[in-house]
Order: structure tokens, then C-alpha cells, then sequence
């Protein structure tokens, strides 16, 4: 579930009050997400999302997320837009928490995803990197390269309990990984979390993007590679080349890649595949087998992983 | 959380086509609630929930639920209404689920009860309880007494762990309650559930009551007694009186209470704190202490039921 933090009506109108937007209509906890808290909010004015930010965000960094929204929105992406209070301030605090209200996005995103998704989520993509150009701050990926030996590292005690033989082999792909990682590629600000429920469509067209928290500073193409994971696998975990060949297609209609870009791409991919497995093996391994909530199986990304590893080339992703 | 159950988009546009009310704008699951799936749907057409029935619900008796929820709205009261698909029929399967569409209500449900509130519930409650004559169909109340024994029953030996003495305690409760239950006391369509998250308020005036999934037929002052449950009590647990007698007062500006309903009350808060001790037992004991759901604590009820023990008779409630 979404909501951590419950909002009383009392702060909530405190907070509203700092607002041009009107008075209360409506105020429902959103089901979706795992981070942080949402809110579907309806004033007077129209409708928003109010967000809380939970542990994982650094409060520091929000400036910086919230400062690509506008950025992003003012080139073009429709994505939620900060929304300023009286004061000229989106980000303030609510309920003991970092808070900030965006804009309403209308759209849905699609539950199982078809190829005719594809082609826009790449087109969508390569806007996106185009249109992050000229934001002048920096983000380090913490969930980049740099990140993913610690982060092996607090899971491998526990990892063969997950499938046997995980505690040899996903050290190994992340030697392999690093050793092979391209230095020289085009870098911008990376979406890095580009999943289906962060992509909104209606009418069957794109309609926007959302939860930019994971955003960074990092190689473009890396961006590419999350979508390929996230996008391009069927249910069974085989690879749908043509899903692939239509995002990367339409991907290149905006933003062509380099021949280095290409060739990069069976490792973007293996870097893609072994940070989400290794981000889930962590919660898997943490979260009690009986817990009710859903955990996400690391495995579907091992999988994945090695899907990538016997990828010779980026004809395999059908290019 | 409260979405049990993904809708895919194919099948939610196919879900939609029965019915008239435009085309697909927004989709979100909703994190309140914890029995059914729900979602919030726009369309073209307006604002609506989107509930999928889960386990708990027995699909026979969902008929009687929507057509309760549309007497109440024919006779005024503020409710969600079943939205009927071109066929005439309110009630459909969607991903493998009984389920229906109903109309959005506005407001906020108080996540802080203050003095204010509890007359505009008093009201709405009586208001509910006229307004529910005439819906001929009736359904037994399966947590009202005949259900607390068995309930009893099945959380009775771990009962010691949570508070030691429970087990002494709690049959002895039910017994002299049983003992005590007024038989001849005005019979209607009850609410049961009456929670601060199932009220909404807009601008300071109660908008609209939601949830009718516990709705019986049962004792009409016991539904005063949950809301005397559910209202008055302080975060310390302390009984606020002044609560009380706003709640009770505005009850009787619309539906008077007679002699005898005031004489039962003690019994009946005896009871309803019973009830919600009883089902929040159960789940404690049968939900994992290191899951990550939040466990709602039943000693709450227990010690409510202990205040309403030591009632000697209404004027406790403030009358």
C-alpha cells in the first residue's frame, strides 16, 4: 500500500491555505507506489497529487527532482508539474513529512503491456533525454554501477535461500558487468524507474509520465536498457523482440544512437536487469516470507539477466 | 492496501462498453479500504468507484447491498448510487470478480474527530435509519450476537497472548451481554460499520456515507452504539461525553430514541465493542506480529467494552 503517513483534515487545510488552488472537494489515498505517499487531492480549483516523502527519498534531493519536473514540463514531457504555493515554494511539510503537490495527469497505465506501447514509451523516452538537456544540476545514480557491489554485497549471504548457486553466479555477472561497462557514452538525466505503471495512455496514445524519484544523471542509453527490461518481457519471461524493435525504433526517430550506443547495449542491459534483481533479492531476503505484503520475485530479473548475458550484440534486442 | 485485484485494460475497456457513461479518462487504485478492491475511474462521463467484491463478500447478497445503497439515495440520503450498464444490471464480473460501478462522492472522511463532527453522524445516522424503511429485503446481521460466540470461539486460546486474562475475561463478557440483549427494541436497515472513514465532510457539513458492505438488519440503536464506539473515544481512550451527547442529540432531532432504546444503550455499546474486539482479535492472532500490515490493536475494543461495563445507564452516554 501507498499511504504511510496519515494527513488530519486540520493540517491538511493549514497546508492547502499556503495554496492558490481553492478549497477541498475530494482526498483519497492512492493505492500505487511503494515509496512514498499519495494522494489524490480535488480542490475548488481542479485536481492534484499530493505527495509525502517517505524514508527513501533524501530530503536534499527534492529541490533537484522537482526543479527536472518543471524543466522537463517547460520543453515539453507532460509530467506532474510542481505546483507553487503563495510563497513561491512547492516542496514544504506536512504531517512530519517533506511535501509537495503536482498536477493531475490523466491516462491509465496499461496493466499488460502490447506492442503498440513500445513504440511510444521509446519515442516518449528520447523526448525525455532530449528535453532534460539544459538542466544544468546533477544527480549521481546512487542505484548506478557504484551502487550495485554494495548492494550485492548486503544480499549474498542470504541469496542461495533464493535459488542455489545465485551466491556464485550474480557476483560473477557483476564482475563481468563492471569490467565491460562503457565509459564513453553519452550521459543526461535518465529516468531510471520507466516501468508501465509510470506511463500513462488514453485514448491509446502516451499521455504523460510520472514518478521521476529515481531520476539521475547517468548514460542515456542505460535509460533504454531499463525499458527493454521493464517493457519487453512476456509473462513467461521470454524476450518480445518486437516490442523491442518498436521502442528502440521509435527511440531512433528522435534520438538515433551511436554505433558505441548500440554495441553497449547487451551490457546496459545485463546492468538493468542485475539492479532491479538485486534491489528485489535485498527486499525479498528483508521482507518475513509470511508478510502480507507482495514481494517482487528476483528471480523474473536473474532471469532477465541471463537472457542478456547470451545477447552477442543489439541484434538480439532486433536492431 | 486496498487493490487485491489488477484490472487489465482490455478488460477494463470491455467492462466500460456496457455501460454509458463515456470513455476512459483516469484509473487509480484507492489505498483506504481493506475488504474489497477499489478504484478510482473518470470518464468522460463523470467520476465513479470502481469496487471488485473479494472473498470476503458473499456474491448472493451483493443484490442486496446495491439495492439498499439505491433506496437510500431515492429517499435522500447521500450515498454512493450502483451506476446500471445498458443491460439494466448494476452488478457484473470483471477479472474474475463480482463487481460494480458507483457514483463518486465528494468530501473528506475526518482522520481527527473533533465535537463538531459527531452531531452531523448523529443526524445522518437517524436520517439512514428512516430513510431505510421500506426496503423490504432484509439480511441478517452475521457479526451482530448469534456471530460472537462462534467468534469467540476461534480466537479463545490465543487470546492469553495478546493480554493475559482475555480468555477469562472476554466469555464472561459475552455471556452477561448475551444475557442482558433487549429483544423488542425497533428493527431496521443498519449501517454497522459507521467508521470515520466511511463519513465524508466538505466545508464543515457531513457530504456523504460510504460503505455499506457490513449494512443488516439488526436493533437500530445498535448502530448508534458503534458510532458511540467508533466517535467518542479520545486517542487515550478516554470517553469524551461531549462527543456523545452531540451524537445522541442530533439522533434524536430526527428519530427519537424511546425508553427502552435509552435503558439498552449500555448493553448495546457493551456489545458493538465487543463485536470490534472480537474481529480485530481474530486477525491479530491470525496475522503474522513481523507482517508488514498494520494489525489494528484489539485491546482498544476491550478497553472500551470495559468503560461501557461500569455504565449503569444512559446518562453515561451524556443523556
Amino acid at each position: 500500500m501507498a499511504v504511510y503517513t496519515e494527513v488530519s483534515d486540520e493540517a491538511l487545510a493549514a497546508f492547502l491555505a499556503d495554496y492558490d488552488i481553492g478549497s477541498m472537494v475530494a482526498f483519497r489515498g492512492i493505492a500505487e507506489g511503494v515509496e512514498n505517499s499519495n494522494f489524490s487531492l480535488r480542490t475548488t480549483g481542479g485536481d492534484f497529487i499530493l505527495t509525502l516523502y517517505e524514508k527513501r527519498v533524501i530530503p536534499a534531493e527534492l529541490p533537484w527532482f522537482l526543479g527536472l519536473m518543471e524543466h522537463l514540463a517547460g520543453r515539453g514531457i507532460v509530467c506532474p508539474q510542481p505546483v507553487r504555493g503563495r510563497d513561491g515554494q512547492a516542496l514544504r511539510q506536512l504531517a512530519g513529512r517533506h511535501a509537495a503537490i503536482t498536477t493531475f495527469l490523466p491516462g491509465v497505465w496499461p496493466r499488460r503491456v502490447r506492442p503498440e506501447h513500445c513504440g511510444p514509451v521509446g519515442a516518449a523516452l528520447a523526448a525525455l533525454h532530449l528535453a532534460g538537456e539544459g538542466y544544468a544540476a546533477t544527480r549521481a545514480n546512487a542505484l548506478g554501477p557504484q551502487g550495485w557491489a554494495p548492494l550485492l554485497n548486503r544480499s549474498v549471504g542470504g541469496c542461495d535461500r533464493v535459488q542455489p548457486g545465485l551466491s556464485i553466479e550474480l557476483p560473477a555477472a557483476l564482475g563481468k558487468i563492471l569490467a565491460a561497462w562503457p565509459a564513453d557514452l553519452p550521459v543526461g538525466h535518465i529516468h531510471a524507474d520507466l516501468f508501465p505503471d509510470n506511463v500513462f495512455f488514453l485514448d491509446g496514445r502516451l499521455s504523460g509520465l510520472i514518478d521521476f524519484y529515481f531520476a539521475a544523471t547517468d548514460i542515456l542509453a542505460y535509460d533504454i536498457a531499463v525499458c527493454l527490461n521493464a517493457w519487453c518481457f512476456e509473462q513467461d519471461l521470454a524476450f518480445n523482440v518486437t516490442k523491442a524493435r518498436a521502442m528502440l525504433g521509435a527511440y531512433e526517430t528522435i534520438r538515433p544512437l551511436s554505433p558505441a550506443e548500440r554495441a553497449a547495449l547487451p551490457v546496459l542491459c545485463q546492468g538493468a536487469a542485475l539492479r532491479f534483481a538485486l534491489t528485489r533479492l535485498y527486499d525479498w531476503i528483508n521482507t518475513p516470507a509470511d508478510a502480507l505484503v507482495t514481494r517482487k520475485d528476483p528471480l523474473e530479473y536473474v532471469r532477465r539477466l541471463r537472457f542478456h548475458l547470451a545477447a552477442r550484440d543489439a541484434h538480439a534486442y532486433g536492431i
